[in-house]
């Protein structure tokens, strides 16, 4: 059995942020099922490992970790000389992409998570979509992903020259939106269409949806 | 002349966010004013600086930063050996404290902005604050804080045993709230209220607090 323990499920965005990572580090790992259908992730025994009642919870030996961007900032410090490089060496490019992580969690995710709950996961539950939610998040994003465009114009990837955690953190709510009407905001903007096509591809995201046929 | 600029305004959150960086780390800096009630942080030279026209932005030599919490992730990794040690040097108490600054980022900052913008800022401007979002905020905080008190009931400080950039992160819109009527929150929680007293008397805190007089 592996040492690393994932607590999640991998429909869920966030447990799919801290699976990719491993995949990228290609390190082993178990995913431990938690049914949030019947609320196992607000009930002990897993809001000992998160007490916010969140998936993912993360185990790594004796180590306990939640919050799935804290997860994968471990992984890559921890296991740095294991799979892809995921946060640059050079300390001014290793700030440089720390700034385009802090972008995803403060103006990506905020927006494209209150989206794919309207329009992707509010329909699975048979709840009605609350369209003015819809356009003001749809404007919000439109305005990130114009500063997503400039950004790829000069840099291949939003964090620097490489892939990195500033890339990696936005390949789960990007998927989700992708089969949605929202894709023509990403196909419309040619760096950024070329930056989706380019960290959609990565064989370690393809492991992860393919765990989700496996679930 | 210091070398390091901060662009932006001691009245901003975000802004002294970076500021309470510099002043533990007992680093010289000059605070570059941004005429925010003229629109400055939205218009060029600044947005060349900050593409989302937000204070602060942040000047190391020719290194360009902006995102108050990768500002002061780059001040703690590059100046490490000055002033206050701000995260922990053990890879696992690194990792926990990394966990502690996720959940500032998106659990405590989301709803204690909010709860700023209508209490604090609404007002100010001569704008209604809207009752129905305090109250949703207010319910999401306390839930906030119930993890708090039972964190600090095991841990001094929410990081671990030391202050670190967890603790420091939370400075700005607790000290906002700390004037409001949400103060009762904080002191009525026996461990949260003792970490408040402790991070909020903090020389480098009061520092900041300073420069807001003199601005």
């Amino acid at each position: 059995m592996a040492v690393i323990k994932v607590h999640g499920s991998p429909f869920s965005t966030a447990t799919q942020r801290a699976l990719v990572c491993l995949c990228e580090k290609e390190l082993e790992f178990d995913v431990v099922p938690v049914d949030m259908r019947a609320g196992a992730h607000k009930q002990e025994p897993f809001i000992s490992l998160n007490p916010f009642g969140q998936v993912p919870a993360f185990e790594d030996g004796d180590l306990q970790l939640f919050e799935s961007r804290a997860i994968t900032k471990y992984i890559e410090e921890e296991y740095g000389q294991k799979g892809t490089q995921l946060v640059p060496s050079d300390s001014k490019k290793k700030a440089i992409a720390s700034v385009w992580t802090e972008v995803e969690a403060h103006h990506f995710d905020p927006v494209t998570s209150k989206l794919g709950w309207e329009i992707v996961y509010k329909p699975l539950f048979g709840l009605t979509t609350d369209q003015a939610v819809v356009e003001e998040n749809e404007a919000k994003l439109e305005k990130v992903l114009d500063v997503y465009e400039n950004r790829l114009s000069k840099s291949k990837y939003l964090g620097g020259d490489c892939f990195s955690l500033a890339d990696l953190h936005h390949l789960p709510n990007l998927q989700g939106l992708l089969g949605t009407s929202l894709k023509k905001h990403f196909e419309s903007r040619p760096h950024v269409n070329a930056w989706v096509a380019d960290i959609t591809a990565r064989p370690a995201w393809a492991k992860v949806l393919a765990l989700k046929g496996q679930a």
